[in-house]
This record gives C-alpha cells, structure tokens and sequence, in this order.
C-alpha cells in the first residue's frame, strides 16, 4: 500500500481514484495540471498531505511544458498554473506548503531549463518528506496506544490521504505492527462517506478489525466506555493548537473530552500554519448542497430542499490531548512548540 | 396533515408507509395485528406515540377476529397477539404503555364481547389521547420560542411520528403559527434518513423554512452562534429524567450544554416511564448492520465489513434542559416532577 495512492512517472501522476472504492480500484495518469486541478477538487484524491504532493507535481507537469524567451516569461506562465492549482481547495495547509516550495524553488536564479528540473525535484523531494514524515510520526504515535485499545477514527488519514503510512492510521498500524492487539471503530464520514469507502478498505487490507459506525453513534460508544482513544488527521493546524479537520471532527472532540478520551490529532509538520493566530481564521471550503441531498448520486430528500455542506470544523486546541507529528508529540501549551517545531 | 399517518377504518388501520417517504406518498390499509407488527419492525410506521397508538389498534383488530368458548381461552390467545407486539421494538415506552392500558381493558370483568368493544374504544381513545397530548404540549413549548430562533431538530418528532401534531415538531410548528419566525436545522439521522426523509418533508408542507444538514455538522452549527436552541422528541424517559431517543440524540445534548445553547425533550407523558430509575436501565434496540453498510439498498463499504446499529442513546438528564410535555414543562431535578405529573 505504501506508494499506491500516489506515483510519479516522470511525465504524468498516477493516482488511485477514490472517488471509486471500494467498489472499483482504478487508476488514472494526469499528465496536466488542469486534470489534477479537476481530480482535486473532484476528490478524486485528497487528504491534505496528497493534495499537497500531487499540487506540487502539477506545477512540476505544467512547467515542463511551458515555453517561454525569457525567464520573467516562463514565471508568468507559471503563475497562471500556480493560482490554478491554489484555487481547487481552500482548507489543507498542505497545498498552499507545496505551492510555496514551489515558488521559491521557480523564483530561485536558475535558467528555464535548470528552473523545469529543479521543480521536478522539489515535487519529489515534497512527496518522499511527507512519506517520510508519515513513517516517523506513526512511531512516535504508536507509544500511546496500549494493547487491547479500541480506538475511534473519523474521515480518512491512512496511506490513501497522504500517499505514505498514513498519520491517524499510520499510528494505528504501526501499533498493530508491534504486536499491540487494536481494534478500530470507523465513522463513515457523511456526506462523502471517506471512513466507510476507504478506512474500512484500507483497514481490512492491514488486516486490523474494524467496525463500521455512523458519525451519531461515536458518543454512544465513548458514553459507554468501549474508546479507548480517538485519533485523527488534519488540514490545516494553527498556530495556537487550532486544528481544522473533516466536518464532525470537533463534535468529536467534544464528547471525547467529556468522557474523558484522549483525542489525539496526527499530522506532519506541513499541516501547520504559524501565519493564522487561531482556527477562527482558517477558511473553511462550503461545498455543494447535492453531497448532503444526494449519496452516491441517489436523492435521499424531498427535491429542492436546502442544505449546508461545510466540508470542514475546527476543533479548539483546548480540547486536543497531542498533536503528534514527526517531530515529536506536544500538548499544551501549543503555541510555544508547535513554532519550535516548524521554524 | 393532522390526522394523516394514522386512521382508524372500523376494521382495519391506514398508515403512510413511511419507508416511502419522501419520493412516494403510499398508504397502507393493514387489517391484522402480523401485519402491523411487521409495519412497525420494518419502520413503515415510526415514532414513539404512533407505534403506541398502532400497537393497541392492532390488538383491538386481533381481538375481534378471536373465536373463543370461555374467556379465558379469549385472553390465551390475546396474550399470543400482545407477545407479538410487545416483541417489535424494545426501546419506545409509548408501545409497552399503549399494551398495558389494552391488558388492563381485557382483564376487566366484562363478556368477550363486551371486552372487545372496550378494546376497540381503548385503542381510539390512546389515539385521541395522543393527538390531544401533542396539541397541548406544542402550545406549552411553542412559549419556549422566541422570534427568530434558528432550531436544530434530530430525527423526526412531527406528525408522522405521533398521528397528531408532533412533538418536537409540534412546538416548532406552533411557534411560527403564533407568528414567530423560525428557521430550521434538520439533521438527517443516519442511517434511516428520517431527518432528510420526513421532517424536511413534514417542515416543507407546512412552509417553515428548513436547511439540510448531516448529523456532523450539528457542533459546526452550534459553535458558530447559529443554533438558538434544539428540540428533540424521546422514545423513553426514566423516572430520573433521563431519555433515550434516537442515536445520535446525545452527543446533541453535550454540544448543546458545550455551548450554552438550549436542549428540550418534547414527549407526552406516556414516553415516561417510571419503573426505571435511570436510562441505564432503558433496553436500547440493536438493529441490522445492513442499514449502516447500506444507503436506501446500495452498498456505500467493502463486502463484509462489520457494522454496529445501535438504533437509541441514552441522554443523562443533566443535559436535558426541560421536558416539555402536554401537562406542563418542567426542569431539574426531574425526578420527584416526573412521578408527579404522571401519577
């Protein structure tokens, strides 16, 4: 599973269509960033550490095909691309890292053709780091679970959203792997359904028992003592400890905290973002009413009815027990750490 | 819509199939009490106080139709028909309060035929009780809501749930008839889509604007100010005050009381049962894990994947900011009120 969500072949990207699992397993190869901008925002794939990856190795496609006289050129056209890409998702942080990566590397003093391959480079370089942080961070997470925990997971943060181990449930696998005996309890995340489609798949190819749950069933197993634990990924954490996550994730955290749950959030460090004080100032992406009419294309209300679709919450830092990252895991006080950890 | 789900026709009963809802308006004319029983496993019929109401209508149906020489072969095979209904759901106390008051009829000194008209005229009687009940009770809470309030609703406690006015619906409804303007949120209540199904359905007959929204995005709301207060209906209350309503109900409550924002139980005072001391003691309905690893018979998670259905939670009374019922509205402690009001 390591590399399968996400593979660069040198002239395209390979992705596995998520949109698809786990009925069908179909690949696609993007040789463009229009199409990857499309798969994106289609979440075809996502996950904010993917999103990252495959946002960087658009601007790396895209670039290779650029022509232009002079280099002042070449950054114009490349710009273009660059806002293209920045406008698929607002939320994951991760994106907006890679894109400006990106444009240090595009601005740096190199001629066109240095300029192309050092783009390339550094859309690999994003990819192997966020693969890399992946495995840290799993075994720096793995040393808070215990044997026989049941842990409760929301949306999808396993090698799918990050092309790598995987953050929430890297950790999970890395300690079922030390021999820790664990069970999961999956909320199946309306409206797009990410914890049914693609955590439950990718936790019975791990062989890891797993049970399928709505999203109004996690309070009724923390009321009754059957969590052990809840873990996490995340889009985009501020720099107070602020942390946006997949709709639900802060009622989560919520009754988490009053049961007496340690809710734990797992992410690399380009997840986070010192430039926004508080969550209050993360943009939260509203995305189409039709996601909560319809599911899977069939309408399950009357036809006109309104409906909201915030794709994201933010979860207060106040209600995070750690945040673990391939760095290390902090609690609070946030604010202090997580700007050591970054800068 | 008054008395639109349920109607009694002299020898059979008419309900809206609710499983039908909100695509096709189908009634079902059922004339013994299997049928009935199976209307109210299979949720065509929902609800707390109307499978009250169809579970004595379905005894009184059974009742005539019994050949009996004495009338203790009478109330043998009566006992048969009552373990059939009393064997549907578990959880709502409307059914069992419903069956007793039947019993109690039956038991009385009276000829078989004497005894099944009694029947029949007890079975109308719960009926016009209930309908009663949600008129009173809405008036009472409707005095809870102020103009402008944005309510958030769970499940669906409106007509189609009670063969009257509704519940938590009922108050919703009265509040925007005394003039107020109301908006609502409806959640819609995975995995059975009552939420998206009915109550959309039901606040759409009756022009109250509605916004769509899935059951993780209820603390998104909360946490924004946009919520003034929520209402739900229960299916059991223990004589502490602690209620048992659809899954999903408390984790509502520990947001609510999370942000400061108002949570109301609305239910006559047959959901009330006061030979349990807590909601620990509530028998919670355990259902098909079919209907969380299926959306309306599509598959939306791998082949095989395990799934809990716990259909009820319990909310402890703490949570629980008033109990609105038909004879009056009362709060903390609940205990001592509770026995009051129903003795």
């Amino acid at each position: 599973m390591g590399n399968l969500a996400i593979e660069w072949l040198g002239n395209k990207v390979k992705i596995l269509d998520q949109t698809k699992l786990p009925q069908q397993e179909v690949y696609l190869e993007l040789s463009d960033h229009q199409s990857i901008a499309s798969a994106i925002t289609e979440l075809k794939i996502r996950g904010a550490p993917a999103i990252g990856i495959v946002g960087a190795y658009a601007i790396a496609l895209a670039a290779l095909k650029i022509e232009a006289g002079s280099k002042g050129g070449f950054l114009e056209k490349l710009r273009g691309v660059i806002e293209t890409i920045a406008a698929t998702r607002p939320t994951a942080r991760n994106l907006f890292a890679g894109i400006d990566r990106m444009e240090e590397v595009a601005q740096a003093d190199n001629t066109i053709e240095q300029t192309k391959a050092a783009l390339v480079g550094e859309a690999i370089k994003i990819h192997s780091e966020e693969v890399e942080a992946d495995q840290k961070l799993s075994q720096m997470g793995a040393e808070l679970i215990e044997d026989g925990f049941t842990i409760l997971t929301h949306c999808n943060a396993g090698s799918l959203a990050t092309a790598g181990y995987g953050t929430a449930l890297g950790v999970i696998k890395r300690a079922e792997e030390q021999g820790k005996k664990i069970k999961v309890l999956a909320t199946e995340t309306r409206p797009l359904l990410q914890g049914a489609r693609l955590t439950t798949w990718e936790l019975k190819k791990a062989n890891i028992p797993v049970t399928l749950i709505t999203d109004s069933m996690a309070g009724y197993f923390m009321s009754r003592g059957e969590v052990s634990c809840v873990i996490v990924g995340a889009d985009r954490i501020a720099a107070n400890g602020d942390t946006a996550n997949k709709i639900g994730t802060y009622s989560l955290a919520v009754l988490a905290k009053e049961n007496g749950i340690p809710f734990y959030v797992a992410a690399p460090t380009t997840t986070i973002d010192l430039s926004l004080a508080s969550g209050d100032e993360i943009p939260i992406e509203q995305r189409s009413p039709d996601e909560v009419t319809h599911i899977q294309r069939v309408g399950i209300a009357p036809e006109g009815v309104d409906a909201a679709n915030p794709a994201f919450d933010v979860t207060p830092h106040r209600y995070i027990t750690a945040i673990i990252t391939e760095r290390g895991i902090i609690k609070e006080p946030y604010g202090g750490e997580l700007k050591e950890m970054v800068l």
